[in-house]
Formats: C-alpha cells, structure tokens, sequence
C-alpha cells in the first residue's frame, strides 16, 4: 500500500485526493493546508485522513511514501525539496518550478536518490490530447506546419503570476508531447492592463524546422474559447476542447504543390474532402494520471511526464518572461 | 456625368463596374484587361462600354473623369501616377502601394493638382464595421484594451505576395479606422510552407498606450474563421463576420479593481451581465463606397479613406517585412 | 427543525439530501432504498442518516415531517398516500403519479389534513426558467403565438413508461407555469422501435385562444437538443438549455399587419432589430426548490407547484397516452 | 436546339432562365410576365428573348417545344395544360398543381401524347440530398426510424396559401425521394395569427411500418433554421442545410438490444462512435435539374421528379388541409 501525503487543498486538491484514493494500492493519509476550513472539509469527508496545517509533518512523515505538492508554484521548489530530502516521490503541480535551475537541482536529487518526480501536466492524460497523439503518431496529418493554440477566457487574476504562466503551461506541456522536434526560440508580447502582471500574451514557439507555433492566451476575454488548429501536409486537425460532442475534428484539406517541368511557378491545387470527428471517451484525466504514477513507481520506471517534461515547459515560461522584458524579441532555448 | 474607367476586370473588377453604374450622375466608359476573355465579358453584360487591352487608352482619355486601378498590386503605383499626371482621380485596390515611397508620391502629385484619391478599404464601407465604429465612439467600451483578430482559411495562395499582404490590409485598415491612437511598432512572424512566400503570419501592433493589438493571418487553415475581439475598460465586443444573424455581440463583462485603503492588494472583481447583438443590415459595402467617393469629388471633400489612410496601412505591411527578415523584432513606425 | 425521510436513493436520490440538508432549520433523518449499495452509499456520505429498506419505516416514522417520494412514478401514488395518511408533507418526483384519479385522491386527502404537497418540476426554479417568466409577465413579447419544444437525444430508455412519460413533463410543467390559458385539448403520435414504449413522439397542445403548442420528444436522436422558441406579437424569445453563456435570446423580430383602408389585402411587414441575450445567474434550481419548500411548510403557504399542477401535467400524460391509442387524434382536457 | 419558353419572370424566373440558357442544345426563346418591369429587365439582361404579356403567345407558338410554368400554383394547372394540348413539354414549379384531380389530368394528358412534365423540385438536385440518397442506397444507416424535418423562419407571407403550401413541398419531395416506403396517412395542426392562412403548422406522416415522419414549418420564426434527423437501426444522420462546411453529419451512435434468454426484459446497449461528415459539393441545383431535363426528352426518358412525383406531393397537401379542417386528425393517402 502506497501512502500519500497532499500538501496544499485549495482548488485542486480536493481532485487530487479523490482520484488518488480510487487507485488500488494506494491510500492518501495525510493532507495539510494553512487554511483551516479547507482541513475541516477534508476531515467531513474524509474521517480517516490526518490534517495538519504544517507541511513538515507530510515531508517527514515515515508513514508517507509520496508527496503531492498542490500549492502556488512560487512554494513548489522547497516543499518538493524538503519530500525528496525525506526520501518521498513527488507529484507536483504545473508549472513544476519558478526557474529552470529550481528544476534541475531537483531533477539532480530525484535521481541521485532514485525517486519519481512527475509534473501534474494533467491534459496529456485527457481523452483529446491522447486521441491526437495517437494521429499524430499513424501520420495521419503528415509532416507539420503548425500549431496554433487559443486559450482565453474572463480571468481568474492570479496575483503571484501572469497570464503566461497561469494559463500557457498547458499549451507548451502539450505541444511538447505532441510534437517530436523540440523548439530553438520563443518570443512573447503582453500587456497588463489590470495590475502590473500580463493579463492578455502572444507567445511564438520556434522550431528548427519549418513549425511554427503560437498561443493566444487572455483572461480579459468576453467568451470563452480552447481551440487548438494543427495543420499537416496531409491533413488538418481542430481541437475545439469546449465541444462536448465532437471535440476533434479531422478534414481532408490542404493544399498539393506540383511543379510544372520547365515552368517556374508553383502549381497549387485545393484538396476538399471528408471531415472526421472520431469518437473521445470521458475518463476523467486526472484518474488515468493518479494511476500511471503510482504505476511507475510500482515498476520503476520514469514517467513520460518526469521532471524533465517539466523542467522543458519552464525553460519556455522563463524565455517568455526574458522576451516580455525586450519588446517582444526572439529568446533562444 | 462623371465618367469612370477601370483597369483590371479580374475577380474584383465586375464589383467595381456594377456599383459604380449603380451611383446616379456616374457612368462606367471604359475598361480595360489584358485577358481577352475579361473584356469578352464586358461586352456581352455592357454593350456601351469601350474596351481595350491598353491602359494608356484609359488613362490619357479625355472622356475620363476617374480611373479605378483593380490590378496586382506591384501595377498600383505606375498605374495610378500615369492617371493623377492625366488628371484623374483615382480609386485605387488595398493595399494602396509596394512601398510607402510610391504612396508619397502619388499623395503628392494628387495635392498638387487637386485630385482625390480613395483607397479600396472595402470593409470600411460594412455595416458591422460603421456599427463598432459607433460604438467605440459612443464610448459604449470604454478605453480600449486589445484588438485581436483571426483571419484564416484554406488559400488562396498569391504568386506575388505573402499571407500578410494579401490578407491583413483588411485588419490593418479596420483597426486604423476604429482606433484613435496610432501604432508605434509592428512585429510580425511567420512561415512559409508551400512556397517562398509566407503562408501563415501572426502580427504584433504597439501603441504608446496599454493598447495591444494582433492579427492571425493564414492561407493553410482548415476551417474559415473571421473574428475580432475588441476587448475594452467597460465591455466587451465579439465580431464575427461568419455569423450572417449576430455579426456584432456586445458583452457586459469585465473586471473592475478597486483599492482598499492601506491594503496593497487589488480587488478583483468579475462582471457578467447581459449580451446585446445590434441589428446590422445589408446593404452592399461596395455600393455605399462608390457612392462616397463620387460625392467626395463632387463636393470636393477628401475622403477619410484616402492616400494617407493607404499608405498608413502600406507602411504597416512594410514594416511587416522587415520584421520577418530579423525573426521577428520590433520595428518602429 | 424539519426532519425529512427520502424513499428512493438511485440517479436523483443524493441530489435531494445534498439540498435538503443545505436549507436553514431542515434536515434529512432517514433514507429508504431497495438496494443495499444505495444505502451503503447514504452511510459513507451521512453517517448520520438513518438508512432503512422499508419505507413504512419512513412513513410512519414519528420523527420525520416531510416525506420525499424519489421512486419510479408507478409507486408515487401509494407511497404519498401512506404518507399523507400519518401526517407528513410530502415532495414527489415529477410525474405526480400514473393517473389523474390518484393526484385528485393525494389533493383531497392533503387538503383534508392541511398537509403540503410539492411536486418536483424542478426546471421551474432554474434561472432560464425564472428569467423567462419574468419576460413574459413584463409583457415583453406581447400576445403570444405559439410555444414549441424540441427535447431529443439519445436514451435513457425507460422500462416502465414511453418517451412522452419521461421526457415531456418537463414541457407540460414549463408551459403550464408560463402561459395564463389553460390548454384544452392534446394530441400525441409516436412508434416504438426498440421495445413496446413510445421512444419518439409528438405532441400538440390546443389552446382556446390562438396559441399553439408543440413539444417533439424522442430517445433515438444523434444529438442532443433541448431547444424552446416562444413567439409573441411583439418579440420572440430563444431558449436553447444547452448554451452555457447565451442560453436565453429575446430579438426584436416579427410580422407587423397594417391594413390599407377599401382593400382587402392585409400587408405585411416584417421587423428585424436587436437581440438581446440577459444575463442567467447559475443557482442551482434544486437548492431554491427546497428552500421554497420548507418556507411554504413554515409559513402554511401553497407552493405553485402543488398538488393541482401536478395534476394539470398528468392529466395532460393520460390524455397523449389516449391520443397515442386512437392514431394521433385530438382528446379534450 | 430545344427552344424554351418561360412563363413567370418573378423570385424564381431569372434562375430559370439563366440555367436553361448554359445548357448546350438548348435556348430561352421567350419569356412571359404580366409586369412590364419584369419584362423590361428581360429585355436588359437578354437583348435576344421575346417578351410578351400574353401566355397564349408561348404555349401556341410553334417555335416552342418547351414551357415552363413558374407562376403561382393556383395558375399551374391552365398553363400546363394548354401547353400540354399545343404539344409542348411542361416544366412546373412546386407544387405541381391545387388539386390532385388536376395533376391526374396534366398526366394523362401528357402520357396520351407521349410529352414529358418536369416538376421542378429542385431540392432533390442539390449535392446534399443526393448525397443522403447515397447514404440511405447504401445501407449505411440500416432500416430507417424516422424523418424529423424543421423548416421555420421569418416570412415570406403568401396570399394565396397557407404555410404547409410554401414550405413542406420541399419535405415532401425530399421524403418521396429518399424513403422507399408510401405513406399511408398524413396529419397536420396549425393556427393563423397574422391573416386567414396558418402561419405555423406541423405535420406528422404515418407509413405502413415503423417508419413516421414529422415536419416543423413555421413562417413567425426569430430564427431560421433547416435541419432535418434520420434515424436508423446502424446510424443516424443530422442534415443542417445552412451550414455551410457540414452539411451533413453521419454519426455512429444508437441503440442494441439483446434479449437474456428466459427474461422477458430487453438489455439496451447504447453506441457511441465516431462522426463523419461527407464532402458535399457546391453545384448548382437547377443547373443539373434544366440539364437533366432535357436529357430526358432527348432521350425519351421519364424523369423520377415526373407528374408522378409531383402528384404525390399534392395528395399529401391535400390531405395535410382536410386535416386542418378535422382538428389534426389522421387523413389515409
């Protein structure tokens, strides 16, 4: 029986302790929070969880075999720490760290003490981002072209963060485990209009190769949109994640090149055919996550989603920050 | 009678020959293409109109009042001079010019001897576009946040200009109407996949103020999509031009701040209240620009879409390019 | 303090005790399932509920003062009356019950006994609901002229009643708190294609006036609709209950007649304006539903949704089911 | 060379004229309107067509082999038939004729003197029905349920007949075409609120087995909306007519029922699979429909949209007005 310790029991938490508690073999024992209404609702519904509102009682707990650290990413680094110092694997939430260097020190302690970091990257355990990687994977788009992400909403303001780092670590975890080629450079513009964070970015993703990707992230937008459009050279995929029916769509469009001999223009030709909405089960993402990690560490293995898969999408926020600070510039990676 | 006399009978042209006819005390006299099949068709719809395969015919008529140039884009500036020197106005197709120095130019000799010229900022002329523009003027938004605009689809591909001259006049024109503050710098970065030319652009616009705007261009999506988000201090404007019933939707949505005293904190509170959708009617852009341009001339009036407002957007699409060839840096206007 | 008794703990069941117990000065003491794991459900949630398989256990507990009948509408009639019988109110899941005869038995004995009954038609506490009557009422869409449902999507396939039993009590319900005049007529057609129940069905409803209603029901449907439009002389109204942000439209759209003195032609002109789309708040309808209950109890008030408009919509079941029986033809009320 | 004359010059006349005229061997000699403005614009648009306010000057001439008759319906049948008796084939617009008796005659007029009529119900033409027919040919969706067809907006008001005249021609054709199954009876309700012709009605359509059919036409709409569900035993189809890039949606979902051996209960499996929307091209109908007609008379082949077609849409009509005169009650065909 794996024990697990939950620090932090805000808005995610609660989702945290109950899908960690459906996997067999796995019980969560401990949750602490500042908040003591948030530890009174753990002990309603949960009698036979210890809470505390001292996070040291988790990380050193010798009854506690991994630590989830569900708090705001400034407190990551030291809590992840502290629980690898005590021997503890750590699931913690994105994104992982502050800084890259945060990151790598703990990617070093994990390995040097053979334990398991895994980033909460929880879309890539949705039903749509598995669907799409799985085409992706059968070349079913072919070559790439690009990824373009739209993710804006009204709100929430965080005060410790701006909206780059609030809502863009979905998009660069994604288009990390979809895209096999890793990106050079990053460029990003924002403005902030509310308080002194960005509350509106553009955020340009470079590749060695002809890819190009961007996101489109806003918290001061009147409606809500997640769309995401990949276009191949063969096909073209639309992930609208707000429809509930018919989230992925596949269209047999493009465009076909041929050259004429002896001729210097292109000729472009349109090609319009069938559009293909497969099927997206509902499992709910974070079950298939709490069950994976538990899993790797069952078997000894790393996940895909590990500290490095993290420490990556921090390397992108930190060169976006870097880019806002000179007018928008081009960061290399 | 003012007599008209239009160069180029391509896709846009037989717009332009119909609504012109259209205005009372104007008559199309002339037109000229080099397809032969173009003017075939000008025949048999307007047995009265002359036509010719040389442009000289129509530019040194002395019948002619105005020459509409509705040609490539690299035949603007050469075209249009030789009419402004033969003392015509003209109306001439966005963009205006090749380069902000030929829109000088023929701004120039045009004040110089008193003729107007119009460039063909259709959209300026849409009901939805004089909507918001209402709108903003009524200050129903409130100081403005953000301007974002996705123009996407499936081609087509232009042999002599990339995405964003071919597809961002459009945004470029609009926004110079809506928005009073002028831009201080464009940054813009793209891809070119199919040919030399870039397919698919994404476009940053810096004003001196918090103001932000962007434009998604791209010939490679799969789906058409043409929608701007007016993001303001009051409400909210959602443009969707796709939508034949609800075109324009006016959120009351927002945040407002409010400080307490001795607290350092903002207090972020979130509005949602109704939506509103203006009717917007029907009537043909084209006809109501015509329309103008004749009174303009009639009542020797500039118009406010005129070789400045051109080349405002020419310098904007300038700048564009060179911000392509320096990975996407700002560059000032 | 209010003690209740729930019988029935399946799809519906937690939902009742999660509000009940939310309201100030009530609380649920007992809960009556058949099934053990229901029960086991209750214990694990409400350890101090009292859990029983015998619902004489409930009705005849002198601890409880509201007895909640959430049971397959074939048993409504004789639980309630139990019920009712050893004095305690009771709330009953819509349908009220299988015949207009046992809702006029329940009526007399409550009324005998100065007991309440509310029947579940919980959507008439939903905002969309509460918002569109006050439209109404406000005589925003004058006259009107017609009212028409479109309820279809796949399942869930009931055993023991058709479609128009499971699914049009929603419609029935809503009609007959919106619109003053009472219907006077029904007619019903449908086909069974998978067992001996209805799984598609129309239904019209006649009114004395003018108006006319239609509600299209179907368990077959690829997709899911749940989509109202009233029309009214002056404005009509959109309810689409499956848009989260726009869920109600109202446009200011219509017929206007005018009729020209000494002729006979009526003419017609058609109104196009604005749209409006007022702001729904998100309460949850069950959470004001028992709170007006219980108020009702305290106050010795009769909620709307009594006894007699239970009856209203099952007199309005029984009369499609004799419709159904005689190929659609029209049954009076 | 087929010489046409077109009586009718209104809505729909110019589309008549101009699609007869592209067809090769085939040429508008002359047209008939009793408006000389309609006449005049003839004139305009085709120097080389005679024009005349004289019926009698078309349907004798012997320069004609052809009428079309696009005049209100009321006219149908004494313009046919004198065409008829002069020799000439007959195109007519929908619907064929005010009574059956009259499309009986028009038949066997034409089938004694070997002549063809053509009623002109261009749906059936279009790329999205004969893709559906395709689909349905096929077996792609299995034994059909149902035909669930709503055709509302605002307008047009006719004077002449009722809203089930203008609008459900279109589903009756199209249900005629794509079912291989007769109907058995009809059934329709409706109410007049603007003059004496019902502005809304709606019409259930019986068929020998499980088959049933439903149409929702309504002219007092604040939206328009054409959307018409098939429902299968395999696979259900959703055709929305104004969407403009997927029209057509074949989904994979429904409903298996298995029987236990020695229960008497059916255990319902629901199916949820993948969607999938067919290419539909953008032809235009009428142009395959003029084109196709003369084929037939070159060839001497009955077309499927004969006197036939269009005399079982008139039963239906016929027997959807005696039912509004019986409070909906069932009318057999």
């Amino acid at each position: 029986m794996l024990k697990i310790g939950v620090i932090g029991y805000g808005y995610w938490g609660p989702n945290i302790v109950r899908n960690f508690n459906l996997v067999d073999g796995a019980k969560v024992a401990a949750v602490c929070d500042k908040n003591p209404n948030a530890l009174a609702r753990v002990r309603k519904n949960y009698p036979d969880i210890v809470t505390t509102s001292d996070s040291r009682e988790i990380v050193t707990s010798p009854d506690i075999d991994i630590v989830t650290v569900i708090t705001p990413v400034s407190t990551h680094y030291e809590l992840a720490k502290a629980a690898l110092l005590n021997d503890k694997h750590v699931f913690v939430e994105k994104p992982f760290t502050s800084t890259a260097a945060q990151a790598e020190e703990l990617i070093d302690i994990a390995e040097s003490k053979n334990l398991k970091i895994m980033v909460d990257h929880t879309f890539l355990f949705t039903s749509a981002v598995r669907k799409i990687k799985e085409i992706i994977e059968a070349d079913v788009l072919g070559d790439l072209y690009y990824y373009d992400s739209t993710r804006v909403n009204l709100g929430l303001f965080q005060h410790d963060v701006n909206v780059i780092w609030d809502l863009s670590p979905h998009d660069f975890s994604i288009m990390d485990y979809l895209i096999k080629e890793k990106p050079v450079g990053v460029a990003a513009s924002g403005r902030a209009h509310i308080n002194s964070k960005e509350d509106i970015a553009y955020i340009m993703v470079y590749f060695p190769n002809s890819i190009i990707a961007h996101f489109n992230v806003n918290w001061l937008s009147p409606v809500k949109l997640r769309t995401t459009l990949i276009g191949g050279e063969k096909k073209m995929l639309v992930w609208n994640d707000l429809d509930s029916d018919e989230k992925i769509k596949v269209y047999d469009r493009g465009v076909d090149v041929t050259t004429k001999e002896g001729l210097y223009d292109l000729l472009v030709n349109y090609r319009s055919g069938d559009m293909w909405a497969p099927k997206v089960d509902q499992t709910e993402a974070l079950r298939l996550e709490t069950e994976y990690f538990l899993n790797c560490i069952k078997k000894d293995e790393r996940p895909f989603n590990d500290g490095q898969a993290g420490l990556r999408v921090v390397r992108m926020l930190e060169a976006c920050d870097e880019s806002l600070r000179h007018d928008g510039k081009m960061v290399a990676i």
